[in-house]
C-alpha cells in the first residue's frame, strides 16, 4: 500500500525525562507504558499511547546529540512527527522520485523495532518528517 | 472517559496553502479531503487524513492573526497537538486542578465542527496543547 498510513508517533523534545513523565501523564490523564534508550541516537524515550499514535518523549543523554542541540537552540518542544508506511523502501524511493531529501540512504533501526528513515525539513515546510516500518521477523 | 483519547489533528503553520497543498499531496501520497475558512482566528485550514489523525494546514489571511505571527517568528512548522476527549468542559477543570493554564475560560468553536481550548506551552514543555470534542446535536 502506497503512501503514509497514520501517525505512528509524535516525538517531543524535553529536557528531564522524570519532571516530564509526571507533567505528561498529569496532562494525558494516562500513564506511560515504555521507557527505552537508543544509544546511538545518545537519547532516553519515554512513550504514552493515545489512541492508534503513540507520543514520544526524547531526552538527550550526551551533550552533542540531535536532541541536545534541538533543545538548546529551540528549547523543548515538538521535534518530529513519524508516519508509518507498509514498505520503507519503496516509500524512500517514492519521496526521492518526488523531490523529498532524505536524511539517510538506507533504513536505519529506531527504537521500538522499527526501520526509519528522516527527510530534510526544508524540502517539507520546515516539519522534520520520520516514514516509519515495524521490524517484521521472518 | 477521562483523560485525552487520541491525537485529533496535528497544525501545521504555512505560508502559502496552495504550493503546500501540493506538497503535503506528495509527501504523504494522498489528497487533502477538506479546506475551510475560520475567519475569527483568521485562517484558512486545509485537512488531510492519515488513519484516525487529521493533519492540518493554516494559513494566516490576516497579518496580525497568531499563526502569521508563528510564521513571522518562527517559520513554517508544526504549530499545535489536538487531542480528542469526550467531555471538553470537564477536562478543562481537570486540568485546571492539574496546574495547566487554559488559554480560554469556557470552549470555544474551532474548525471542524469542534468545541476547543488551548493549554498555554509555558505549562505543556514548550508544546501548544489543544483538546476538542465534537459538537453533538442533541
Amino acid at each position: 500500500m502506497e503512501g503514509f498510513l497514520k501517525v505512528e508517533h509524535i516525538g517531543i523534545a524535553i529536557k528531564n525525562i522524570e519532571s516530564s513523565k509526571a507533567l505528561f501523564t498529569k496532562l494525558f490523564g494516562k500513564e506511560s507504558y515504555k521507557e527505552e534508550g537508543v544509544e546511538s541516537e545518545g537519547v532516553n524515550t519515554l512513550f504514552f499511547q493515545l489512541g492508534e499514535t503513540k507520543i514520544e518523549l526524547l531526552e538527550a543523554t550526551q551533550a552533542d546529540s540531535p536532541i541536545a542541540k534541538f533543545v538548546e537552540k529551540r528549547g523543548e518542544g515538538i521535534h518530529h512527527i513519524a508516519y508509518e508506511v507498509e514498505n520503507i523502501e519503496a516509500e524512500m524511493q517514492r519521496l526521492k522520485n518526488e523531490g523529498f531529501i532524505l536524511l539517510n540512504d538506507s533504513p536505519k533501526k529506531g527504537a521500538d523495532n522499527k526501520l526509519v528513515c528522516f527527510l530534510h525539513p526544508k524540502t517539507t515546510n520546515g516539519v522534520l518528517v520520520e516514514i516509519c516500518q515495524e521490524i517484521r521477523n521472518s
